[in-house]
């Protein structure tokens, strides 16, 4: 594709470098933005320079910040003693967005994975490891993805751990909430077979 | 969906401006800018910012163009008698393509569209009936989608144009090359067979 502009050919490019989004999207993105007031567009851009340029991680956690320490660590109403292990800041909203959950984060900033040779080293885990030796942790939540790399994660960091003082759990599997029987998958259904629980105990809630 | 970044939000809510994107998506193109090196995403913001600021329209086609006239217009192996219409740069380049058309263009901009407010006042129209008044045109050649919009805007150029020299032509509408019959739609399989045509003239190509 040889466009009659040098400018919306770079402007093409650089949108189709992003995941996801092909030539013919990226030029359909680029035709909405030269529609745009100049105004507009250069606010679009200055908000991805400036988050890219000035984002930083929270000292503690390492989750997205604005400051040295974000505001779920800076919160006192939140219990430092109870640590919730995350692959990345989406993890994070999803669990925030339950409400369930009052103590504080560690976000990995990724999941161990050889294929894409990405190993403990590239992840927040000494980080981690430094928390739990120096506070007063005292549980340690895996909250990661059910696939191949995340229960790998947790594997590796369940080891880690394993020596301190601090308590290691992860996440219930079993079926969705509001999910029929003949939906769920084998491995989901037999794992809540084997898993099951006191009547009392589930039902109460 | 609150962060716990304010630059973060900030990019997320101008990506999600584009269309097609929800917040979600944006969410994800925000953290993988986030993951790449900050001189990459300064090239991305800065072609976006550029594009809009620096890009100009040719003065006789009103196509996007780096300078005053574009590259196709400059061209001297082209043939300035042949004008094809067509609503933006996406089908100059579907039409460039097919390396079948040697004449020159004319970008509209858009389609009249009473729905969205759009008429002929707001495209390109003047320039086009500038072009036949002054220049050596000999054919027009409306090159508009077979949509409401793009029949509406055929038929208020043609009425323009009437009177004038110029020839006015159309697309040919019929059968897509390499599909059976039973893939085509009723409309378009009965304008195939309204406008049917001799043999030989068709089937020699």
């Amino acid at each position: 594709m040889s466009l009659s502009s040098t400018l919306l050919e770079n402007a093409v490019d650089q949108l189709a470098t992003l995941p996801g989004i092909g030539r013919r999207t990226a030029m359909r993105l680029a035709l909405e933005l030269l529609r745009r007031e100049p105004q507009e567009v250069i606010r679009f851009s200055e908000a991805i320079r400036r988050m890219r340029d000035e984002v930083r991680f929270c000292d503690t956690c390492c989750n997205i910040s604005d400051e040295p320490r974000c505001s779920i660590c800076r919160d006192p109403n939140r219990d430092p003693s109870l640590v919730c292990v995350v692959e990345d800041i989406r993890d994070v909203i999803a669990i925030e967005n339950t409400r369930q959950f009052k103590g504080q984060y560690h976000v990995l900033g990724g999941v161990i994975s050889p294929m894409d040779g990405i190993g403990p080293e590239d992840l927040n885990t000494r980080q981690l490891m430094q928390r739990v030796e120096e506070g007063d942790i005292g549980e340690v939540i895996l909250a990661l993805g059910t696939t191949l790399e995340g229960d790998t994660t947790g594997f590796y960091l369940n080891r880690k751990l394993t020596g301190s003082k601090v308590r290691v759990t992860m996440l219930a599997r079993g079926l969705s909430v509001g999910g029929d029987l003949d939906q769920a998958d084998e491995l989901t259904l037999g794992r809540s077979i084997a898993d099951r629980k006191p009547y009392e105990q589930l039902a109460k809630r």
